[in-house]
């Protein structure tokens, strides 16, 4: 079966908001076993929606639209869509209660305008918006199918998944479905990455891998064609496996899994607790540390301390070392992380500090020098970092760096 | 002048990434007079491609492809445009010699396969890909357009700013534009904004107004068509003044400002330094606080204090309040925000406490119950929120309601 999907909003051409619908929708129809093959966005224009969605409909099996469905006169998808199938609009006296009853429960009159969304196409069946007012539709049409969802991406999400990819799956049972895997690594650049795997990035169908750089990480997607996910899996396996002995101890996560959930789980599981020092990062590791719930027991301290003076007082790092190696050194870094251990008395001590420009930079230091240093029962460990990028990337990657010192020490 | 953007890659089709170079481009595009008509992504599929370039020169005076220009076979852009436009595809001695630049300048031999990115179009002129090692190009043919870009947006935007605009605008000089500017407003749910500026939501061309409601903003974007940009300024200042008048103190910036930056001047300008006492935030707002650079005079220190432990020992916390009130409490975030500034010896001293979820809630203290205090010479003021939304949706508003409390006390 093929799909294909148009988004439909001038806010989209004029560049004031990015599409992620499109995505999320394709992504979970590889899931069942539905080709994407085209992505449209077209503006809140009649001639041209007429024309992108006839051509849809003539090319692929299922077409669905979101965005367009919403209480003004802009929003023409329903009329369009149902011009092109030559249906009429009528009112639906239970899309209008469910109206009704979202502005009842949050205490709005419903404004008037707000009938327009009660208008449905003739035989088609409505999907319950969870969020907001405007229903989705599915139209079935000569053999075609014709979703049309709105555009929030709150409001798309939950269709798609409580109703859209149920009724597909029924009505489309696939012979195969594409599944896949991401390995996620830090501490190597994508051209490093990229030459450690080289071989594997050139897997030819069913089986391909991409890989994909940000900011702090550099992922590999490894994606398997089959008839059942069993299948899938047996093909993925030995692929991740093979990825797994090239980049060993970069891999930090796989799939949906973050730093933040894997270090969180490393601690517990560990009974280890932390406490962090940060300059530079200004918060960001205590934010990271704290992103899973009940962080109290195994995080109960962070000190941003970005001027010496607080340097000095809280974390009692002696001025004459701040002087002699100054703020941004390992003798610093070192005496932060051994520091803020035992001021919070946790078991490990995280301290990092650095450079994240735009000023600030010396001749021995530029941008993106920073220090990280994790201090344990046992011993203090430090190292220096070069990162490139911007302030915010600076920080970020420093962030990943401290995480992922913390991550290898306990695992 | 009417455009149309391409943007190619199979990953893009099973949502594997979010394209946002169309509304990049868009967005440039309308800020000199350019139409943008329609979006399409297409797989790294000859045939489908083929046909989609075709019918995008067909309609489009220009017709802007990002993506497939990689030196895999995959990548296919070129040779399909070249096709298409019955040209020939010729070795570039001056692209080559950039991209062996590229990699001796990171000390890595050239693979075999970037000899592929030499490969350029008979006619075609090149930009210079200042960050990866594909070449930009703009074709003409038979009056039309064609501008071949990479798909990575890091090399994508400096080819639009420092080539493909200058090259449009002085190849179609246009007699309009689009021009907009954002007002950007937190403390009021979309749905209070709606209420306030529902009129304005209704203008029309050459004037309108869209509201975007994200996590811890809601912001009106004003976009006005005209002839010059003085015109268009002309025509958006009476509709921004208007906003201002209903929307008052609940403004917090314009365009491209960030409350992270208006906290940061402020700070400057009034001279204040302030600390920050962080529960439930973990050191968001002390990220937030330092994300512009020279942050250390005006916020010296930021204690995340996760444990009860730690609330009493470093920020003097009697026990008996924490145990009476509790840490989430009115109580216990004005003493926070009183100590800390104590502590740090700032004029301001801020405070965050609260129940960000999905545990630690109780029957009186929903999650999403967040105190924030601020403290300063005069007096300590304390504020009870309710967030709705995930943890990181709580947090996030609850760092935007303290630093927004911090912006109305210093302006």
């Amino acid at each position: 079966m093929d799909a294909e999907i148009i988004c439909i909003g001038s806010e989209l051409l004029l560049g004031q908001t990015i599409d992620t619908n499109a995505a999320y929708i394709s992504q979970k129809l590889a899931g069942i076993g539905i080709n994407v093959f085209y992505h449209t966005t077209v503006g809140d224009n009649r001639v041209r929606l007429l024309t992108t969605f006839k051509r849809a409909v003539h090319r692929a099996d299922i077409v669905i639209t979101t965005g367009g469905l919403g209480p003004t006169v802009d929003d023409i998808t329903l009329e369009t869509i149902t011009q092109a199938l030559q249906k009429k609009l009528l009112l639906n006296g239970h899309v209008l209660r469910n109206i009704k009853a979202h502005f009842q429960s949050r205490h709005i009159p419903m404004p008037r305008s707000n009938l327009r969304q009660a208008l449905i196409p003739e035989g088609a069946q409505t999907l319950k918006n969870s969020v907001g007012t405007a229903p989705g539709l599915i139209i079935t049409h000569e053999k075609k199918i014709l979703i049309s969802l709105p555009g929030v991406p709150a409001e798309v999400k939950p269709m798609i998944e409580d109703d859209v990819l149920g009724y597909l799956k029924t009505r489309f049972p696939s012979n195969w479905l594409i599944l896949s895997h991401k390995v996620k690594t830090t501490g190597l650049a994508e051209s490093q990455v990229n030459q450690k795997v080289k071989d594997i990035l050139q897997l030819k169908p069913p089986l391909t891998v991409g890989i994909y750089a940000h900011t702090q990480s550099v992922d590999l997607h490894v994606n398997a064609k089959a008839h059942t996910k069993q299948k899938a899996e047996k093909l993925i396996k030995p692929v991740i496996n093979k990825i797994k002995s090239r980049l060993k101890e970069y891999i930090y996560a796989y799939d949906d899994d973050t730093m933040e959930e894997v270090v969180a789980r490393a601690l517990t599981k560990r009974k280890k607790s932390v406490s962090v020092a940060e300059s530079c990062t200004g918060g960001l590791i205590g934010k990271r540390l704290t992103a899973t719930s009940g962080s109290s027991k195994r995080f109960p301290l962070s000190i941003v301390a970005y001027s010496n003076t607080i340097k000095s007082c809280l974390l009692n790092i002696p001025a004459e070392i701040l002087k002699k190696y100054g703020a941004v050194s390992k003798e610093t870094s070192t005496l932060m992380a051994n520091n803020i251990k035992q001021i919070a008395n946790t078991d490990l001590g995280l301290a990092v500090t650095g450079i994240a420009g735009p000023t600030g930079a010396t001749q021995e230091k530029p941008i993106g020098t920073v220090y990280i240093a994790l201090s344990s029962a046992r011993k203090t460990r430090c190292q220096k970092f070069h990162f490139h990028g911007d302030r915010e990337a600076v920080r970020l990657r420093a962030s990943q760096a401290a995480l992922d010192m913390l991550r290898r020490y306990l695992t």
